[in-house]
């Protein structure tokens, strides 16, 4: 059985990404400028983490996710006024395109052929559920109030969590870190991943994964000691739900585990915090309705934020 | 070492996917209309499969393939006069869709708020990119020319695979298979797929991953004898290019290999037939145009099946 590591080493033994450089710069102006604004911001993360099995990655482990947790959950975070950094993988979904796959869109367009005046139209029936979406994307967009940045392994998903961190510091209580993200368990250390794809020939390999060490761990204690931490657990057994994410936040002393199971996800999530349990459900009429879980579960979010900023020390002097 | 099973092992311990019936009827449908019609079908696969690690899917093993190759193709086998069945993995690229992102598209979109008398057009510099797209695109489907259906797992592959050769089996010479997605060579056996998901309290486990049945042989031996197979091979190193593709056009008798390397995949591809290599590249002048390798794939596979057509036996009477 493998050890993990320490966070040290990890980020010791894997470089970073290659556009790490410019995503730091963005985080950090952007940080800095709601900063100044007095905004509150949070960090959604979203999507799965990949773990190379060849370093010309034709093979690779994937966690589940499509990213639909995060991607609804940072458009209500912007209704209710932060700033949102919305940290995802490359390709999942994202806020207000994540209800149009492209043929949607394209389905929803009329053409009117007239050669160099060709002119091309959202259909009536589809302006009424097009219409409210795009006000608010565009609104979003024009007030600079959410920034996009994207991973694929789990390793440019820590350079980029840690560079965000950093930024987000000095922010103190004002920060949300909203944990959605799929992060990988285990991994393949760098020096164990053969160069070339692995050929079938040679028979079926046998992969041996090691634990990713706990990020969470220097997350809450070094890089955001202030800030308002949730994390999110995806279980498949009942009975390991609430347990496990009491255990989690006895050992890394965060504020809020958001727990669940894959098969009901979308329907029901338990909030975990040290001295309750708060169970938050859709029903039937909701679903039905094709409301989604994640407004509520922001509301919840927000409103234990709004007390943590209110009996937490004063943001810093800007 | 785990050794391959037979591919009649493989369908009998792995079920077909929920929605396999639907597609069935659907594939039956689009293929006998299309003979009716005495058009030429492709078959497109695309994307990559996945090979689950938990029963309640958390984790899987997935190959890299955004679908570039594979939607990019379709577009040109329609514009060849062919019926395309693309069979694809959910969510990768689509044919027309694939060069347009979700927020790509609404950052075409300009909103004229009046009310219950709002409009949203498309901004006239984006008219002239998306006309032509959406004239192809709408041209496609009211012909009933395309078909689209979706895969996850190397089983959902499968299934979906064999189903649509049963189909095409009736064009005989006139089918064209495209097996442009990246089937997994590795897969774990269901009876040894955990039922929840892997704990990482327990240590880090090893993956004993066995050989996926090569599915190439029944399919040219016996699903579709008289259509016009082409396989590809994505290698990451170069010597091992031709050699690999010769080996398997020897070992399963089909028409072409199309070979690439991973890192030049987009630029650069080796036609490998049984008595010749024809060499595809786009010069520097196509790459800084934009041009795509796809369409001149395309062409030389269509000219090559022309051939096979004329050189073989009449087409069943209708």
């Amino acid at each position: 059985m493998a050890n993990n590591g320490s966070w040290e080493e990890f980020f010791a033994s894997h470089l970073p990404p290659t556009d790490f450089e410019d995503n730091r710069s963005l985080l950090k102006e952007f940080c800095e400028r709601h900063a100044l604004q007095g905004n509150k911001i949070v960090l959604v993360t979203s999507g799965g983490t990949t773990v190379p099995l060849e370093h010309n990655t034709v093979r690779f482990v994937d966690n589940f996710s499509a990213g639909t947790r995060g991607s609804a959950s940072a458009e209500y975070f912007l209704e209710h006024g932060y700033a949102v950094i919305f940290m995802h993988r490359q390709k999942s979904l994202e806020p207000f395109t994540r209800l149009f796959s492209g043929q949607k869109l394209l389905d929803m367009l009329d053409i009117q052929e007239r050669g160099p005046n060709t002119t091309i139209t959202v259909k009536p029936d589809s302006v009424d559920v097009l219409a409210p979406i795009l006000v608010r994307y565009k609104a979003a967009h024009a007030a600079g109030a959410i920034l996009y940045v994207s991973f694929t392994t789990v390793s440019d998903y820590f350079w980029l969590l840690r560079a965000a961190c950093e930024c987000l510091a000095n922010l103190g209580p004002r920060a949300l870190l909203y944990l959605a993200a799929a992060v990988s368990d285990f991994y393949i250390p760098k020096d164990k991943v053969p160069t070339h794809k692995m050929q079938s020939e040679s028979g079926a390999p046998v992969i041996q994964l090691h634990l990713v060490p706990k990020m969470l761990a220097p997350l809450v204690n070094l890089w955001v000691p202030a800030a308002y931490v949730v994390s999110f657990k995806l279980e498949t057994d009942e009975s390991l739900l609430v347990p496990k994410a009491k255990a989690a936040l006895e050992k890394y002393k965060h504020k809020v585990v958001v727990a669940n199971l894959l098969q009901t996800r979308h329907n029901r999530v338990v909030l975990v915090t040290k001295n309750a349990t708060q169970e938050i459900a859709l029903n039937r009429g909701d679903i039905l309705s094709g409301a989604d879980i994640e407004m509520a579960i922001v509301a919840a979010i927000v409103s234990s934020h709004e007390e943590h900023m209110g009996g937490a020390a004063p943001a810093p002097a800007r």
